[in-house]
């Protein structure tokens, strides 16, 4: 039983119509943190797959060495990719989105695409386009690059523009690869300003779009932004994500959950910082966003495997619980009315008339010599309302669209 | 309306039994910030407690200047005083707390009880001593401290221990002085990391705590510590006042919001972190506390009076809503068994047997020698259900105590 | 007496040819902050002028309102540059950028060229427009641009799409601007994640470099950096930059020093995280950059007068003394010798041979199948040796260019 | 060829005298991390005694699962144990201080002295208890503890002072032990704000001694302060040691380097903030603390066994080139004048004259009727100068107590 009465009750039971993915290396997470030994055992990815779909996922994502132990043969890899494949075909779950493993092994210890070493740029370049033939094969559409090796610790050991210029024929390599290959596959570089690496390149959203518009293929790599990885920088992913919407670029995200700067938490969606969760799912839902909600967290290695498939229930339940809760606030015609009091509408208007030259608003002198700057001055943002009205959506006392309290 | 049926519906419209108060500061704010000139009128002392009271605040708290603006003689003094009491008279209001500007005017730009200047120290005992005798007159029983200009932006210009033992001199001369004069008045220190000093003295609730521990009077001095401080240092908030009921030092709180480290943001209460903000409420209603519900925040700098008015009534909202959730919360069945099954209550009891000493422990082979280490490991640590079942309701999902979706 | 025999003892006296340029409103700042009133007077800008001129300064730099208060009339503002510029023609100080107050006055306090009501839009971009004319008529060739007050404290306020269609209009609008009028003046950016708003546009170099990627006069605007500003997002300055570098966008800088995420320090430059200060200065040295070394800080509010112009000087002191490190840093045949072990001159050599396809390394079987991966793992970085040198230059124990210890 | 001429060059070579210890977890880290699989071999931790002993270290430190891998059995263990002593014995290498691991066996990952979960609380004290034995024999004076694993991801988890009653419960009956057994250790704890666990209980320095202060056994027990872990919290490590040694309480401590507010970086001491370093050993040196100079940090991932021991030294080398720029800066003259000039002196005088009461003060017009508040607050802090001579020093310009350039 929930707030409101039975019949308007929203399910929190996640269906395929939502999209939601999940990758192998979340729920397979065997729980190793930089004290502790694995609390895990090894989770067959076939396992993973068969238990998402029960739970009402739609698709799932991996790194080549979440499905295929690092240094496995040829024969052993043809094995892991027949049973994974019959696993989908089984469950109906899909594969939106592939990526790489370049962090794990030592060999790649000091960066991959930018390693000061050439054999292992070479090399890291191969591994990527290896997987990005699996990828095309299982039917993705977005492959993700995070370069979490790509940095340094001490700013001696690098040249940075080298590195991004290494960087950038990196993945102006991959890119021509799709294209060559016709994989159809758009790559997503994925920000994160630090861990494992002191200071990892590309520390935020836009860092990365920057980096992106001076590609040479630039039209087919977007971001893949992850919620903590923008809140460790203290920064605000609702704006971040919006950035890259603005750009074109949101081609596909992470969403977990992150109590500020600190470590990487990957806490589940919505256990982190909820007020910001809602504003995402709001901007998701109603923001013209269409690709997959992929999660990525860890669930806590505190939990057995009970507490993994709770955890990743959890992460479903809580995006579908902001969903409602964002169509609520959206729908509610008080909200409605206190954005057009604090006048959000009026942005979209453009700054100048249609036509108008600087020239023309310079000798504009309403604009300037006659404008009552004190009356605007004092005049309310009404920012405050609309803030406790989210505040009372979230919290579900406005759940039937209602009148207040 | 709200969620669930009108009958069930918990009023968010707070009454005097709900103990709300407000610093004059606050709701005063002339929202003067670091980069920009007020955007609001001074605000009547009088007007606030007029405006606050319709509101269904119980209480006001003041700094000595909030009330008496700085240089104001003694006759000025003594008719700001004279109304301040008719407004409480006629309202109801209450004065619960007081306090001293120590910061503001330029005097205290190195410190005030631990200025390297002795005579600015005396200054600023006899500045503290004064608005004590007026705390006293209005019935308060808590007199705050905050040394926001108490610390230094280079560790060359302060001597640290030298500072603690002005420091301590400072707070135990004012301790007897309360007891001197007979005033009741009990003495709590609010803590903070920084700003607007580089670095502040007692940055923390435990470092505040432990200050007191070597007090002379520590019996009659305990801490008030604020939502935003603690979270500008990344701390818990919840865990860091669970430290201080722990220690009997609990005598009043400050409830605001905040967004991780940065500057001091004031924010309403729930308009920051709202899940430790739902926690707090539950700690504050089921952990003992009985004190006033104090919120210490600022109206955003972009209202005016409305926008500030209605940001008075969002932190008592926010809470009612929080405490309405909170009680859900411990009240649902389910979440008692996951309790239970998270074994959380198992903690209560003693680790050692009554009379047990180290040697027994020592000898007790089934603790270590017989103990089945790997059993005990494998054992899921059932946290996600509990978390999850936290964020339902919060956001609303079992708000009828009910049985999940 | 310094490090080093007294022949070759560097001095740390400035001149002009260091091109040290200070914003009037840094020694000008009369020390208000949010807790405090102001503690020094007004400042002249024609003493700064001298009195920069006099420590080795070469330029200054504003805002309008610096230079001219708010709201003098047209003969006043007359009179008051006739004075500055006069000031000007006797120190030989240059104005090489000027910059915009769009934060200060109350009618900016939800935004300026974004702020939701069109008419103030329409005034900020007037008020950019008449100090334009003032800074190309003072021979400024950049004019800075920092929105501190574009952004939002609830993400239910503003729309961050149309922000940013609002935000490239205005930019765009005065880039043209600039043109029409032959001003020559190249536009920067300055990025801050917060405060005063609780979420800056635009927050990184990042960002601002994406913003600028996609504006229609993407050519003439670039960005301004300033330390502190990214180092409140716990980024890595001087990997920001390099990347403001490498898109051939380092138009002017603002040195100072922070101490990692918390409120806006702007302490002196090497007061802060000195290593950073120190490559920062190795790069600016040694990376290209040939802008002015512009200080924007604030001397400390404890400090009168004397104190003012010690920190003034003590900033170009730091620059100095750290040029001087960073130099013998680069001419250390160990350093040398340490750069070539970690390979970090490797890093400018293409990873692919000139002509090679994605294709022909897909097929080049010495890049993967015979890569011998945990021998190239096996390899150290080499990194640990480069940083202590940089340590021990830093700290003057290699001072002669030396050999150890 | 160092900073001044050659008889005053100061060596940075290590010695006995100079009390440098490690753990053996840090030089045998074996560098996985959250990311990414280990790179380097296990370290013979006789091995470690030797090499340490090589570079001039005097003490080395343990986990008791470094020395004696987890699960060892009796006969394995009393192998090691002598191998070890020998070791001892051969280098003259002392072990000043022991630990438990109580945090990387999955047994504790929901804590260890405060699990819910009483059997495991029982273990971990008898796991303590175990190495205490050895720690006695081996002629430790300090035993550490450091509860990594005591916190929570959820409030809901955890009673924080239900928690708080177990590991006082915990630590009394080790420190019992210690004393019932004739052991001598003290104890000391390690604070940490959180990483591994979400929130760890006793997140900094002040929360650790508050806590002390409710112990029984509080006389012997201190703390054991980290650089980085309360950089990880943004705190000022000099002013938190700084009141640890005012509480009497700092029996030991961990140098290593950090960059702010993110994951636990345990960089080399002196690579994070240097001029929180520099004042750091200005305090140790001069602040009256005798004991170890403990480094608890890890050599880069990226580097091999070269680079390993590269780094212990490098820590060694930091710690004496930043004892030398303190030593100087202590007997500059200029720098005393300035202390003198920043009244740093006259904080050591107490503020009420010797038996003055409060009444006695209250009664003193000069200290507030006739104090001159306007005069008082015009002086400058005169703390830029003295800020600025630090760097002076801290960079080698001033190394020869010279007269500045």
């Amino acid at each position: 039983m929930s707030s409101g009465d039975a019949a308007s009750v929203p399910s929190l039971t996640p269906t395929p119509e939502d999209r939601f993915s999940f990758g192998l290396w979340t729920v397979g997470w065997r729980a190793a943190d930089p004290f502790g030994d694995p609390t895990r055992p090894v989770l067959d990815p076939v396992e993973a797959v068969h238990r998402l779909a029960a739970l009402g996922a739609w698709g799932v994502t991996f790194h080549d060495d979440d499905l295929i132990p690092f240094g496995t043969d040829e024969a052993g890899r043809e094995k892991v990719i027949a049973r994974f494949k019959a696993a989908l075909e089984e469950t109906g779950l899909v594969v939106p989105m592939a990526t790489t493993n370049l962090f794990g092994h030592p060999v790649f210890k000091g960066g991959a695409l930018t390693n000061n070493d050439r054999d292992i740029r070479r090399y890291a370049l191969r591994k990527v386009m290896r997987n990005m033939d699996l990828a095309a094969e299982l039917g993705a559409s977005t492959y993700v690059l995070w370069g979490g090796r790509e940095g340094s610790e001490t700013d001696a050991g690098i040249d940075v523009r080298a590195a991004l210029d290494r960087y950038a024929e990196g993945i102006d390599t991959l890119a021509q690869y799709s294209v060559d290959q016709g994989y159809g596959l758009k790559l997503a570089l994925e920000p994160k300003p630090n861990e494992p690496r002191g200071d990892i390149l590309l520390p935020t959203i836009g860092h990365a779009l920057a980096f992106i518009s001076r590609l040479d293929h630039h039209e087919m790599v977007g971001v893949n932004p992850e919620v903590g990885h923008e809140q460790m920088a203290g920064l605000n992913y609702v704006h971040g994500i919006g950035q890259a919407l603005w750009s074109g670029k949101l081609f596909h995200l992470d969403l977990n959950g992150q109590r500020g700067p600190r470590y990487d938490q990957d806490l589940i969606f919505g256990h982190g910082d909820v007020l910001s969760a809602f504003f995402t799912v709001d901007l998701l839902e109603h923001g013209g966003y269409d690709g997959p909600r992929h999660f990525d967290y860890k669930p806590l290695r505190t939990e057995d495997a009970d507490g993994v498939w709770a955890s990743a229930e959890a992460n479903m339940r809580s995006y579908l619980a902001l969903r409602e809760r964002a169509r609520a606030f959206r729908a509610d015609p008080e909200v409605q009315e206190a954005l057009r009091a604090a006048r959000v509408d009026e942005l979209a208007r453009p700054t100048l008339e249609p036509g108008e030259t600087p020239a023309a608003l310079r000798a504009d002198r309403s604009a300037f010599e006659e404008f009552d700057v004190e009356a605007a001055a004092a005049r309310g943002g009404a920012f405050v309302r609309l803030s406790q009205l989210a505040l009372e959506h979230l919290t579900g006392f406005r759940a039937a669209g209602g009148t207040g309290l």
